[in-house]
């Protein structure tokens, strides 16, 4: 089945191919009044834009969005918000190889199993550059959770973490891997490079921290707040891993480690440590929600690797010209707008059923 | 909001608390002419069953399952399924501490704030009973899929993993810990007896496999197979992590190491490994489907606490009587189960698109 | 498909068979904090409860309520709601000549077109005995809209209309037609005991008027209120068509003789007609929601009439036993629930939007 | 809330406001591999298209569709198909009268109730215009459904109907009124000229018959095929009616008028009479699917009308310029795609469940 819907009250349908005219996603659902521009949009989609440093992809697309509907006089209208970003560089290049053959580790052999036919031209539609039009949603989801701070950042690249005591939020726009830690970012400099460089490519993990979520968004039982951000999270082009608060490493502590206790506050009860992530039974607790996603090495890379045609033959691929050594990185904005999305859909899930 | 239904076109809805009369799922959507008897329901019933061995919780459910609809002369009609399983065990029990005082690492807080008002008799409805209904529709979807093979087992206890080399399958249902290697079983013996007489517990990891999976199952952009697998997983009571194939070890591994090259099969190409852990680009390619959850550590353990009491007051909380050292295990049916519904879901996604 | 829930975030799912051990419905979404009892949707299962006169079946069946889920103390919580009611007088009937052919006008062939297979017994989920559950499931609905005056009854049978002249609501209790107009009420008693006398069945049609509906409720494009309320009534067994305000009249009128003038009232507009029903674009205007629908005569009537056997041959078939001359009648307190759950899911939705 | 999609598995959003730039339509979940191209959309807009002759609005649209995405190579991929259409007569008309009061019988009130705020030019979204991309989403859905032939015509205008015996489908391009009697043809000219001469308007009702739909699509008990077409028909822009089969008048035959007897048929049973209109229990019977829609006179005419202002002011309102004497006729189109959309939707959704 195609299924290019997300959220169940604040929705989002996104469209396009890496190598068609344009992309775009309909919003909606959104509440009406809200001040919207294509201005606002921009920046959100500037900083997933490809070619912007020498560790991500050189395709060069200005990612301009259009507000097509759903807007009047600078405001919106509480209709669908229709997004439009045309496509500009699709480079007139020589897809006979990938049309022919399957490269490891990308959708390709998967869509002709399921639909005998693809769109070979750059991925077609299992390409990262459809996140554009989920930045681009991201941005009107933001307008709906005001009182929310979003940060994602790049936590890991190539197995070397960053150190939280160095955590600057300010650092994340320094540099050109959304890293809030100053040495690793340097560090990472030499690291990614070597692997572009050497035509391999590096995995990396993305965390996100949302600041300001009231405790009591979220569902039972099926509609969980961690559920839907896992389903969001995991969705995204190259991710493999999510984890909420904890993670996987909850895994390895016993109950008094990973407990998190209250004590009276000013303002209902205030927790004395967040193993959870702000997120109990799949409800917000008032404290940051913590997700973190590991994406994989770009499939993508200069080295050959053994794989086989349509027709079934054994032949050897490697991806020639554009080439992202780490995914990871422009993954970070994509984080952080599909974060925006489920809250902004469960603020308003929430408000339906309890009118608060 | 309440959210209790999960699936697009196989879909169940469950209802029900820890201390009401009795709680279920209705399955709707199963395609008719299946065979189905309570008979073949309750052996998965019997493995989530509590009381079973030292190791888990001691209430006494027999949790015997009755089917109320949507079979006639032994098998499915194609209408919904109504499964019903009766609470036996709701020992009447003193609640005035936890009806006073929010739980560390429980829904308590969360759902107050949310609702103004909980059912606190045991968890009410975000109990891991709730799960016996999961586990229930789960063995219908089994129905839907039978050229899938499930294998679900714990991987890891209190960071103690299972070594792989090891592996027997016949093993898991020799120990009460679903462990497919017999020396960890042994290990995790002493390991959780321990933690549960010093009152405390231990997390998990269950691994969940499935085989026979074709090629195909599966949607862009945000159904895909692997986004409904995180949803469903991170949505089992005390998940806090889920990893497809590699999972966050993706993040540490370079283009090349992590790729799954393949070469000319018998039956369409042959993967030469699997990190991908059988989907790619949210869609299978026909190699095992390898998913990973994290359990965290039972939040009730008998050592206090702080917390604070629905008037703000600080006060601290012991859990006391029953207590289960290392809930993941438990979790073990219900990760396969999950991955039964989701996968018999996307067979019948598939079919309704492509038609095969 | 099998379909069974409705609603979009205040949803219900149904279940059962006119010949299981029960039926029921789960009612999703239901706000917190409602006085919710058995008692209290004990009286609106009465009223559409068969066997009451010599109008109806004479079916038998106490249809007792059960609430298994999702109160506390005796108000809601906000979990799922889980309804059950048991089925008593499945009368041990000779069914054979109802599993060899095809009632004509009923969904028997559909079914077995459908499924290759069905519970033949009293019409299986196709009984109208399913509408007990969406009674239940509207009792729960109507606490959700307490602003929201719901009056259904029977304005038409067998062609003999009430006089709205004569309209008197406090007579539809009265009568076994629920019907407004006593002297309508008066002549039917003759016109339904003639054509139950001659083994035969009338049409019906049942008028229901929401009044206290605010200006706001309702969805551009397609989840208008008008085509919500469309789907739930053409859904109800035996119905045949739905109008809203004028309804098929409206495409007789010209425009100036359909216009809904304003002026201004002493809150907000006042209307000067209500042609339209109380909806524009799909919204509610504040007027009165006025909806009609159409019921068939009861298809299983004592005269027999051609069909054919599962095997293809030609044979007759006439009812049996218990008939009910005229369906519409007892579809009155269905048409009244499913307005009930159609405004509170979209004053459910509005607030989710609007925040109000 | 905003809802703006249609459809279970084969879903549609549509998008876009009279005067905005564009407008348009995302389908997804479209089968891959069948062929589509613009020119095989346009058609269908080209009946739909405004301005064709005097009986409808003046305002001039090419409404020439694009395909954004979703193809290649002339064949849908499987993935989501954008279809746009640019605004182009969006005549630079004084919108300050609208923009200050409610036209009567518009939606105007409503959405200012709802929304506090609305796009007033041309009626924003609540316009007829948008039903252009339903055109162009039906366009794709008869894709799906190859096996059915579709046919919707204008029936009645102004209370003067077509004579059934004079019925020719052949007829219905013939004429400017969708008509497939050319009597009648003939005397609406009069009719619809004399009440656009007068400023006024006239109903009318529209007729769809789809043949080829065979036993066995629709889904118990809340996607009936029949609410489904309900919900899609009564969606429809002054649409106040729905009938299926005998629609209304099913309520004034007895049983034994009404039923539809069985005789052995070549091919399955054949039918002596379709009064269900080709649907029973909600699933399709095999016969023809009968549908009829009602639709009021159009609420624009140049007769004034009292209304009040935005700050509550009594005032007056006569539509000015462009008018539309008969907006049924223009429905026709409309009802066919809808038509189209739910039968491919429910196609889909029975080979899910049944696998054929």
């Amino acid at each position: 089945m195609s299924w290019n819907t997300f959220g169940r009250v604040l929705r989002f349908t996104t469209w396009g191919e890496s190598h068609g005219p344009a992309l775009g996603a309909v919003v909606d659902g959104c509440p009406p009044g809200l001040t919207l521009s294509e201005e606002a949009i921009q920046p959100f989609l500037d900083a997933r834009r490809p070619g912007t440093s020498k560790f991500t992809t050189q395709r060069k697309e200005p990612d301009q969005v259009r507000i097509l509907s759903g807007t009047f006089e600078g405001r919106t209208t509480g209709t669908p918000i229709s997004l439009m970003i045309e496509n500009v560089d699709q480079r007139s290049k020589d897809y006979s190889d990938v049309a022919k053959a399957y490269r490891p580790g990308h959708a390709d052999y998967a869509y002709d199993a399921k639909y005998g036919f693809r769109d070979y031209r750059g991925g077609g539609r299992s390409s990262a550059r459809e996140t554009a039009a989920r930045v681009a949603a991201g941005a009107v989801a933001r307008l709906v959770v005001p009182e929310v701070t979003l940060l994602a950042y790049v936590s890991e690249i190539g197995g070397d973490a960053i150190d939280h005591a160095n955590f600057e939020a300010a650092e994340i726009g320094n540099n050109p891997f959304f890293c809030p830690d100053a040495a690793a970012a340097k560090r990472w400099e030499t690291l990614v490079d070597d692997a572009r460089l050497a035509g391999s490519s590096l995995g990396a993990v993305v965390e996100c921290v949302a600041t300001g979520v009231p405790a009591g968004w979220g569902a039972p039982i099926y509609a969980k707040l961690d559920a839907d951000l896992a389903a969001a999270m995991m969705g995204i082009n190259a991710a493999k891993g999510v984890e909420i608060g904890e993670g996987m490493a909850a895994a390895r502590l016993r109950g008094e480690q990973n407990a998190d206790p209250m004590r009276p506050g000013s303002d209902g009860p205030e927790f004395l440590a967040n193993h959870a992530g702000g997120i109990a039974g799949g409800i917000s607790t008032g404290q940051p929600v913590v997700c973190r996603v590991a994406f994989k090495p770009t499939s993508s890379i200069l080295i050959a690797q053994e794989t086989v045609t349509r027709e079934g033959e054994a032949t050897e691929l490697a991806t020639k010209g554009r080439h992202d050594p780490c995914v990871g990185i422009r993954g970070t904005p994509v984080v952080e707008a599909m974060m925006a999305l489920v809250l902004a859909d469960h603020k308003m899930l929430h408000r339906a059923q309890v009118g608060r």
